[in-house]
This record gives structure tokens, sequence and C-alpha cells, in this order.
């Protein structure tokens, strides 16, 4: 009966109806060095499980968004892996950028290659490389961002409900709520804050109404080149000439035209100056695993708090996350230890200095030794 | 005239005159794990530079006992490295036993060996695992050994002043003054302990009378088995049979008849129960290195006190004895401790926990992960 029904009733409207996923996957993170590469960066490790970040992300919205209506952003030295781990999405959607230019350039490309096929295109721009638990509210919170933004002129992000004083994060003032309920509610952003000192960040926290900018964003794709054209000229002059040059292919005038385009952000060039700037507040689980110790947090524990290869041998050792790529490890006394073994590099590091393994790669990129990058 | 004066006048008697060096290298320490291994003892490893400990050893006597009158016990995993490792000694003087019997059986095939050649034949029985950074000091150890020990009857062995209530040593108590300065004497040995308590470890070391006993050992040949034959009666006999079935070799010989003989060590077979035993007490800045601990306070560190490798970078570091083999390493905001690296294992350990290294290798026997042994 509900079959039949189905199939004779019609078609009751879905939020991702002209929905495209955006898939950012340029990111080339040294924080999870001696693991993460240049060439295997953050979005391409496996640090929680069979699957890696990027496959993680792509499955995540699979059900939502069809691979045919999914459009990937990477670089030259990835795209291969990339390509790999993303079968389902069709080859030409996943494009190398000639070079890095920051978010705008990438998310105004997709928005005319969007376009082209769909003039009411809706874009959901995802970060690749971030982590999210509850993944039935993240698609709840999708569902209501792309419901609110069917509207020209609205640009919606998600928001995330800071958990900490995080100073490196994007901060956004909520105002009112426009639609829905407080827990997965539409709110008025009325101001950005981008990477706030310390005693900032923390009275941001205790305030309540403020939210970390997570980098994900909605907009119909005229409405992002609508505020591009207004808010930043240039850009959507050179993004119009890539367009009809043929956008993301073919490649040689990709790789003439790209690099020409201005190195901004898409918080900087649009959102903290657009008007009808949108939050959708929702508890979706989320860490974007900027250290090992975040992710750490994220991964699963024996009794004694280590995360350990299971034929590792530990004695009189706590907390421990220990990576390694086939050898066999023993730890006796430590606590709180990250130790991760590759081919080629090892690296013993007290958890609470994994925010300073960045510094190890500063170090060798002086150096110049580029097969430890 | 100096030399001319040399070549004229009679020769004047050295202490070293009919002296042999019975060097043992039969250990198969497991505290160096994962450097050490079956294959390559603690002996045969160059913790402290370019000479091994092995190598150490015989340079350290090489200028006092000529390679000529050098013997070297070992086992057959380990021969061919301990002949590679001593070029100037004849392949036929390094011996690998047929079986592990301690050291007893050992040093009376040397005695016997020794007679062979010489009745007048004073044995040097040296351990070659051992540090000795004041070897001037040694020297003049050696010689006053030697010349009490050349009187028929007497034991003498090098006693050191203990630095700490170390509970896995021998411990020896002092009589009186035979000979000698008290710096460099010969003292009468009145009684012998073996792994004392800790409490006792702590009393002897607080009375001053009391030394450990280094395991470096000096007699005639003859005495030693004069002592044997009336102490360890049996012994004595299958030495006999050993001797005249060729003693070192025929290889058959030893095959057959050194397995029979008693596990047993010289301390409690000879030691603890012959007369006329003396100790030269001597200050020649001794280590057993019985652990990474140990090694480490040996080794020239930087100025955070780290031993490392020059590549590795290391940030916020300090007191960490790091030994990789060619891999790159990175410590960050780490103290204390021991990172060891081989081609096929990792140890990360605090330093204070060191001693339970051999815990790691009794694990790994017990599992039988033969490769890593």
């Amino acid at each position: 009966m509900a079959l039949t029904a189905s199939l004779t009733q019609p078609r009751r409207a879905s939020p991702f109806d002209h929905a495209y996923a955006v898939i950012l996957a340029g990111g080339s993170g040294t924080r999870f060095w001696p693991l993460s590469r240049r060439k295997r960066p953050k979005q391409l490790l496996n640090l929680f499980g069979a699957r890696t970040l990027l496959e993680e992300t792509a499955a995540r919205i699979r059900d939502l968004i069809p691979p045919e209506r999914t459009y990937v952003f990477t670089n030259h030295r990835i795209r291969d892996e990339v390509r790999r781990q993303l079968r389902a999405v069709p080859g030409r959607q996943i494009v190398a950028e000639p070079a890095s230019r920051n978010t705008a350039p990438t998310i105004g490309l997709a928005a005319h290659e969007i376009l082209r096929h769909d003039p009411e295109g809706i874009m959901v721009v995802l970060p690749s490389d971030h982590v999210i638990t509850k993944p039935a509210i993240f698609h709840r919170a999708l569902a209501a961002g792309c419901n609110w933004a069917r509207e020209p002129g609205r640009s919606v992000l998600i928001g995330l409900k800071p958990t900490c004083p995080e100073t490196g994060y994007g901060y956004i003032r909520l105002g009112k709520l426009a639609s829905g309920p407080r827990s997965l509610g539409i709110f008025q952003v009325l101001q950005f804050t981008e990477k706030p000192d310390s005693a900032t960040a923390r009275r941001y926290v205790r305030a309540g109404n403020y939210l970390w900018n997570g980098g994900m964003f909605i907009w119909r794709a005229s409405t992002l080149i609508a505020n591009l054209e207004r808010l930043q000229p240039d850009l959507a002059a050179g993004l119009c000439r890539l367009a009809e040059a043929g956008g993301i292919r073919p490649e040689a005038a990709l790789k003439r035209l790209y690099p020409r385009l201005a190195n901004i952000s898409i918080d900087y060039a649009v959102m903290e100056k657009a008007p009808d700037v949108f939050a959708v507040a929702a508890d979706i689980g989320w860490s974007d695993v900027g250290s090992w110790a975040a992710a750490y947090e994220l991964i699963g524990k024996d009794g004694a708090g280590n995360v350990r290869p299971p034929a590792a041998f530990l004695l009189d050792s706590r907390g421990n996350l220990i990576v390694s790529k086939g050898k066999f490890v023993a730890a006796v006394g430590v606590e709180d230890l990250v130790i991760v073994e590759t081919e080629d590099a090892l690296l013993v590091c007290a958890r609470d200095h994994s925010q300073d393994v960045g510094k190890i790669v500063r170090e060798l990129e002086e150096k110049g030794s580029e097969k430890l990058l």
C-alpha cells in the first residue's frame, strides 16, 4: 500500500533538491606529522578507523546529495589519491587547483560550475578534515540550512557550540532566532571575529551567544556570485573570465587564470560583509582534530587510556597514543605521550605539547629536508 | 744511550710475565633491548663510541698482555662476530662453548689450556661487558694483582668501591691490608655475600669495608686447578677428562664433554670457599652498565642533558637518551626518557623504569617472538 502510494503521489520536495556538495580537500596540515605529509595530509589519513576523514566526509553526505552532484577541490599533489578514495564521485568533478588561493576562489569557481548545470543550485560547502560524531543531527542541520538558504540572498553557515576558549578559530555572534527550535535553530549572525585573544575567547564562551565558525556554508550558487560581485568585484570578474574559458576544464585555462585570483578566504571576502547571514546552531559533535591530543580524545582507548597497536607491549604506561607502521613497540613507565613511528621518522611528544608538532615541520622546511615533509 | 742500555742490561721482570688474559664474552644480556639481541648482546654493542665493549676490553689490556696470550670464551651464536671484532687474537683462541655452563667450567677449561703452554701461567679473568673509565688505575690494579697472585695458592679479585646499595651484585668483606697503599692495596677477603637484600646492601655501603665483586680474577692457573680439585672434585675431574681429550680443540671432544660439566659460577665453586683470597681495592671507574639508565650516565650529553643523534630535532626536551638507526627522530616536551629505535622495534621507556626492559624480553620469549629476541 505504502509503496503504491509513494509511486502514485507527487514526490515530496526534499531539502536537498538542487543541493550540490562542495568538498574542500586541498588542506595541507602539518599537525599530524610524521603521519601527515605533503602528499598525505590530514584528510587522507584514517586516524579513527578504516575510513579516512575525506572518505567519512563523503560518506556522511552521500545519502543526502548524490555523488553526481558532488564536487571536490584539491591540489595536484594529492588529486590521484583523492580520486582513489572517492571512486563514486565522477573524476572530472575532482578538481586539482593549479595554485593555492584560499577558499574564496575555490568556492567561487564551484559556484560558477554549479550554475552552469543548475540555475537553482544550492551549494553545501564542507571541509574534509573534520570529525562529526553526531551525523544524524548534522543531517538535520544541513536540511534546515538548505531550506533556509533556498530564499535568494541568504547565506547560511553551520555554527558550533564552543566547548573551550580556543583562540585558533573564528567566532560568530548570534542575534535573534529566525526560524526553528533553539536546539536546531536558524539565527541571525551579527558579527565575525577571527582568532580572538585568549581573554576575548573566554568571554565569548561564557556569554553563550557565540558559536564557532566551522567553515561549513550553504547558499544558492547565484547568491554567492551576487555577493562576490558586490563585495569582491575583482575576484568576481576574474571568476567570470575563468568560467567563460571553461571553468574547471579545460585544465589549460584553469592553469592560466586561476593563479591570478585573489588569495582570500570566503569568510573575509564574503561572510563578514554580506547581508542576511545566518547560522544553524547545532550540536553535531564537531572537532577539527587540530592536534594529536585532539585525535587522542576521539579514539577508542584501552583500560589504561592507551591508544595502541594490538601487538604493542605496554608496562606501567597510561594515557599514550601510539601509532606504528608495523614495527613492534614497547613502552615502559611512560604517561600521556604521543608516539608515532613511520617508515622514515619517529615522533615522541608529550600529549600536552602536541600543538608544537607544526614547529618540527617548519624546522624541516627551513633545513630543506624534503623527504620528511 | 738509553736504547743501548735497554738492549744490553738484563730485562726487568714485568708483573705481566706469564700473564694470560681470559676474556669472558658469552653473556646474553637482555637489558639493552631492542639494541641488544641474542645475536648482538651487550658486549658487542658500541654504546659509548666507536668501539664495542668487547673491543674496549681487549684494547684495555693489549699493552699489558699480548693477543697471543689472550683467550676469549663465547658461544656459537656470536663467535663469528667476536672474531671479527678481535682480529688480533688468534682465531683458535676464541672458543665457542657448546653449552652455557656459567663461569667455573669456562675458567677451568682456560686454566688447563694455559697450563698446557705455560706451567707458570697466571690467569687474568675479565668480563667483556663492563666499562672502566680509569684505565691507568686499572692497569696498576692488574699489575698489583698479578704480582700478588704469583705466589702459589693465592686467589685475587679486583674489588670495587660501592657507589650505591645495589642489590644485584656480590659484596666482599675486607680484612687486613696485606700489601701496598690503602688506595691500591691488597686486602684479605673474609666473606662473600651474593645479592644482599636492600637493608643489608645499605649497611655494607655505610660500613666502608665492603667492596663489590666485579668478576675480575687473578690466579696462577695451577692454583685455580688445585682449588677446583679440592673444592669441586667432580668438576675438576670432568675438566681433566676434557683436557686429556684436547681441551678447547678438537671441537668434537668439547661438544661431547663440556655440556656434562656442572653449571656453576666461579664465585660459588671456588672463591667463596678457597683459602688465601685477596682483593685489590682500586677506584677504576667501573660500571657494569646494567641498564639504559646506567648507560645514560656514562655517555656525553648536550646542554639539556640529552644523548641524541645529531640530526634529531628536540624541543623542550631534557634528560633523554635517544638512539636511532638512521630514522629521523623528533622529541617534543619529553623528559628523562629512553627512546631506542631499531629496524624492527621501538622502545620508549621512562629512564627510571629502565630496569624493567628485561621484562619485555621475557614477554617476547613467552610469545615466541623469535625475530625480536
